[in-house]
């Protein structure tokens, strides 16, 4: 935690500092999940030894943390909604046979931002600017005309590391509120015998989703406070030149915020729309932090593909690490 | 196709001939997904030779095949609906500026069967029942309270093969009603010069939704007459023991069906709830066709994650070869 | 409150005393709706005699009683999501001018039950059977092939009768559990100097609503204990021929119901079904409520019409009482 | 149709002369619907005379409009979603039996202008204001924080007015670009010996909709070219003071538009925002149209309730028309 609030004018030399618009040039639109380059993809491949699939993803249904309290205003999200088209209880009443077929059908109404999923780079804005400084006029109600999460869909493919902080540090689960700082991710890659490269998927244990999985409730969770990045890790995240960050919280970055009032996430004013870091929120990691306990082993292969659905500003997924 | 047309009486014997009931254990619900085991995903991971990732989905939008006109009563299907909960015109507005970020939220509306997608296993019912011999009131408007498609989270990873049966056949596509023989399978496979295995996932193109997409209309996809799976493939599929079997038509099996008035989809009724085969439809191939055509290789990790929408019969996929 | 609980028999006795099948018709489909008459109507006109418009509906948004907390299962309704398919965001951004207009569309999703409501008569069975007989399987994931509510699209019209029963009993609001009498009804319209008439829509005030509103809360409300209707009162609603009867409650009937363990809502299981009564729930009585007690007229003309949605078992509606 | 294309500069001129702005008070959200008076609906309940209700809504479900071929650009609306969240084949199923009631509940997903509708004052922009001068940038993806649906929800109660041109002028259906003329509008009102006056509720018959019913088919009426008004009867329902107007087609005036390029629906840009008119589109008039010839009385009381949807821009209604 910085020993002052962080101003517009911090954020503003930070957008100075970390901007990558330009960099893969003027018409990209995936910003830094082109950090990873097929070789990487190939050696992330060798990381399968046991061939176990561990998926981080939450379940997407009534019981996720969509409408549950939080101190701050609501977002409008909800859980998913699932429906029924067609039915076993309709086969079994005899209704279908006219079809000569006895099948069921269904149907999903979600906000794409309401469980385990990928923000896209139309997602946040700075200013008026999206990533590689697109106009954010881009992102009308037909969706997103630049940078729609359509244009990742064959990404999401490399090395994964997984950083559990909480662990490192001697925890459970790291309190709300609690910075984590580029000082702690190193540590945390240095206690598991990690190495954090150029476009790798790294993902971040905070606990705090397992801790609310066993209170039974998700009230505080979306939205709300919650342990996470430091505004400062954005030089780590600079540095290492990483193709994306994902972690088991809503937001990714430490609530309440490291800034004065009126500023609401600052983390994702710089990573989203400045250096065109797609991130990964809501990631479901217990599996894989009680495996990595097992054996030891913090890196593996990452496929994490979203759902293209066209001009979409981010995706629900089902995070794969398979080892 | 058969000299005669299927009756009931054929399909029962089918499917007395394919039942995997209690294969693997009275409480199973993911099927044939159990023929691949961890060694055969190391094998698949030692595939990525290139770096190279190819997804096999369509885009979800209005440009889908659903609402095109068939000859056949509609399902009631319609392309997804992509709305937006927050824009960046709001943002340029000035409206968002009270939450101190600016920021784009989204929604879709789907039904799961839209797209490039799986048939999870309560998709299909064999009279009262399904998969396993679970009775089919299993699947009420409450979605299904087994075998939904959730239980396969952590599924859909292993060596992909494709077979590229117009090539083989010296066509560009199969022609509507042309049905897919089990030696048809044999022979392309032999052509490319590669063997299907236990546990393998199987991508069978037809041709059918390239001729579409170039003619520039879905008109006759949805649910339309369409190359496909004889019913005696059944026989190819048993006896490779293969995890799941993919294409790029609407419904995987050929169409006119091969059987007498009142059953159609015959090939559906044996292989889901008799068999415990998930099924891919609507996949997208034309991209890994060419790059197959090109390194002469048609094998590969393939890893399709299914949204573990709880309870769900089916889900809409990005499925991935890496290569 | 019966002295005992009510048992199966004794709905079993109630269906064969009210059952109004065949009443109208083998194939009507809309039940006592019927009783109003022409010259119902004309009269009821003659009722407008300030020209004044009162709404008893609640506004259907994110404020609605849905999603609150009960100690009953909850029934997986929402309030209604609200979205919208272009703004004046969108137009002060100038992305809409290449239409030559700037306008705003908007859409809905929300279960036919979340807000100010008609139970239409597909919505409750007795047993296998709908309203006159029918078989239940009238009712598929297609929607009521029988009694949808589209069927009532030109009825909900005729003589209101407000009956204020807690400040007929001298109360501001009832209490929860509290189960109004066909003497309490009587005794209510005797004090306001009003009789119930065949063919009129008795709107009943409990205060339940108004006390929530004031409180601030839903909690309690959906699906919860409640004051309403109690059993016998029935006998009241065949004995009056009245077209159709709402309340201010999330269910009419009283709560916890009058029955012994396994059957819930045992008035709906007549009113709906045997008797074909068209029910109206969650209205807002507040505001006719107050200009009753200012003018001391309890009659109106009451129009309330379904939003003829094909195969629906209810619909949204903004009653009007216009004195 | 002028003898030149409109100009932006008539559009301007127009909007000079026929401005409501403050008419109201700088706070009115509801324009035009203030012309009615609580006389005026005394009055209209005088015209109920023979008990007859007759509905002026198409049914709301797949058969409706939306979807079919125009030669415009669509507009992404479909018609309605109806699913069902319970249904009688659960209930013959015995899976609901646990509940202790067999109930069935629905749910739908339509956008607000797919069938039988009012636009609200949200619903188009002039240049960046909407009615009465409010910032157009108040209708957000958030709805519309002024002139929402929702204020209307005591209002759309008056005396109707029916207006059957095309049989005043000897023909069944108006020709697509027929371009209605204040003197049309005069003559029909003439030959049906009816008169409008201050707070009506006008419904003009185009005979395009029964023209498409009979054809079996909606291509060209959703945003095609069209019988209806002209630009210049804006001077009519000025004079008139009319409370609002409806027509039997997709969008009330004539198409093509008798504009210039790059103007489209200018007859809109005038009566929304600058005089604050409420308009029905897409209304049924069929019925209602034989029954005036039947009876020869043109004149009724209207009812037409919106459902009041929290900052909606317009809603489905099912107007009712009591003669």
């Amino acid at each position: 935690m910085p020993s002052r609030k962080l101003t517009r004018d911090d954020l503003r030399q930070a957008a100075e500092k970390y901007k990558n618009w330009g960099k893969w040039g003027a018409d990209d639109e995936i910003g830094t999940l082109n950090y990873t380059q097929a070789r990487d993809i190939v050696a992330a491949a060798q990381l399968v030894k046991k061939g176990k699939v561990i998926s981080l993803a939450l379940n997407f249904d009534q019981h996720g943390p969509q409408g549950a309290k939080s101190k701050y205003p609501a977002m409008g999200r909800i859980n998913p909604l699932h429906m029924m088209l067609r039915t076993g209880t309709d086969a079994y009443s005899g209704v279908l046979d006219h079809r000569g077929i006895r099948a069921a059908d269904d149907m999903v109404v979600m906000p794409l931002q309401c469980g385990t999923q990928w923000d896209g780079l139309g997602h946040v804005f700075y200013e008026n600017f999206m990533w590689n400084g697109y106009d954010c006029r881009q992102v009308t109600t037909s969706g997103a005309q630049k940078c729609g999460i359509e244009k990742t869909k064959d990404k999401m493919v490399g090395r994964g590391v997984f950083l559990d902080v909480p662990r490192a540090l001697g925890k459970n689960a790291l309190d709300d509120g609690y910075a984590i700082t580029s000082d702690d991710l190193d540590k945390t890659a240095k206690a598991q015998n990690v190495t954090v490269k150029r476009g790798d998927y790294v993902v971040v244990r905070t606990g705090q989703m397992e801790a609310k999985l066993a209170a039974g409730s998700w009230d505080g969770y979306p939205g709300g406070d919650a342990p996470g990045f430091s505004f400062e890790t954005l030089q780590w995240i600079h540095d290492r030149q990483i193709a994306a960050i994902a972690s088991d919280t809503w937001g990714c970055e430490v609530r309440p915020n490291e800034t004065e009032a009126g500023i609401n996430q600052p983390w994702h004013w710089i990573t989203i729309p400045i250096m065109g870091l797609t991130m990964g929120e809501i990631f479901y990691v217990a599996d894989l932090a009680k495996d990595c306990v097992e054996d030891r082993v913090y890196e593996f292969m990452f496929v994490a593909p979203a759902i293209p659905i066209t001009g979409a500003v981010g995706s629900p997924t089902n995070p794969l690490a398979i080892k």
